[in-house]
């Protein structure tokens, strides 16, 4: 390769480190002090760059945000393609899950709390929110129905408990700093196996066993 | 009675009536713009009072929120010893629960994920939360016990299940305008039956077989 070739390469290198600095950097400060109370500014400050200099990178505290999150979701791609490829998709995706809520840190489930509350406020915040919900619903109801052990299997619904369940992990996580996830992470295997087998619970109607 | 003590009681039941005012006001301030943004000018402009005036009733944005907490803690009595006095108490719950649940608008949602949000930069809005958690346990798990049916109901374990279910059921409420709660709440009932009854589901060891 030619020098000239190599030093765009170097450049482009430091650039993405730079932004992956930029990303950490807010990420600290968006948990410590909130979304809403960041300034782009406090991010500079933070990263230990000049308030001009940070916005050759990201152009505004929202587009910092969009880069948390695509930074996420391809966090989150390489964990699938981990589960594709392995011969017990079913017990990969439960591990996928289990290692997702076991070690997912407090200051994570702040974060994603901090989103959710701005997402009613903000409509960039909204619709980066509504994607992500979408995109997490169309992945696990296709994957739930591959994995179904049983016709009686419902994906759709099977899914909608499953999120119900874990974004209050996500909660109970960020309420609490000595939170122990694995009861609730044990929770959620119980009901996606429940729900393969097309044994979903359902809440009892008047007359009727519970349990069936 | 005096005249004197009629316009006593009068002047506490305006007061009250005024101190309601500012609550309602404060609730629809706080859900539009969130806690964060919210001024107490704000919240003076929404109730139709001068910014001096509020402060006669409430000495701070913080005060106001407890204010809100207080009322709901009220209205929750309300409903307890509603139950408390049913025939059925296992029922009278459940139909409390669901009531709560399927009536919960997206306002009143969006509050509680602020408070969260919140509580882990405020102190005073921390304290109060982890004071509404613990109270909230605390009854939960002697309510369960009380109404345990079989001795293998474990009503810490089984309020600790429920009460993720019921966290991610505010999310997903504040996150969609048309979620529909009822299979969430049916889920709800079916998690507490499973409980009350020592079957609370667990999630399946390796080698053994699911739901036992």
């Amino acid at each position: 390769m030619s020098p000239a070739a190599n030093a765009v390469l170097d450049a482009r290198g430091a650039q993405t480190a730079r932004r992956e600095h930029i990303l950490d950097a807010a990420e600290a400060c968006f948990v410590r002090n909130g979304f809403h109370r960041s300034t782009m500014q406090d991010l500079a400050r933070e990263a230990g760059m000049s308030p001009g200099n940070i916005y050759r990178y990201f152009e505004s505290k929202e587009a910092v945000v969009l880069g948390l999150a695509d930074r996420e979701h391809e966090r989150g791609c390489v964990l699938i393609e981990e589960m594709e490829r392995a011969d017990d998709r079913r017990g990969a995706l439960m591990s996928i899950l289990e290692r997702y809520f076991l070690q997912a840190s407090r200051e994570m489930a702040l974060l994603r709390l901090d989103l959710w509350s701005e997402a009613n406020r903000n409509p960039d915040i909204g619709a980066m929110v509504a994607r992500i919900e979408d995109e997490a619903r169309s992945w696990f109801v296709e994957t739930l129905a591959a994995l179904a052990t049983s016709p009686d299997c419902d994906p759709g619904a099977l899914y909608a408990a499953m999120s119900i369940v874990m974004k209050g992990l996500v909660i109970e996580r960020a309420l609490s700093s000595d939170y122990d996830p694995a009861p609730g992470v044990a929770q959620l295997h119980a009901l996606m196996e429940a729900g393969l087998a097309g044994r979903l619970p359902s809440a009892p109607s008047p007359g009727k066993e519970p349990g069936r």
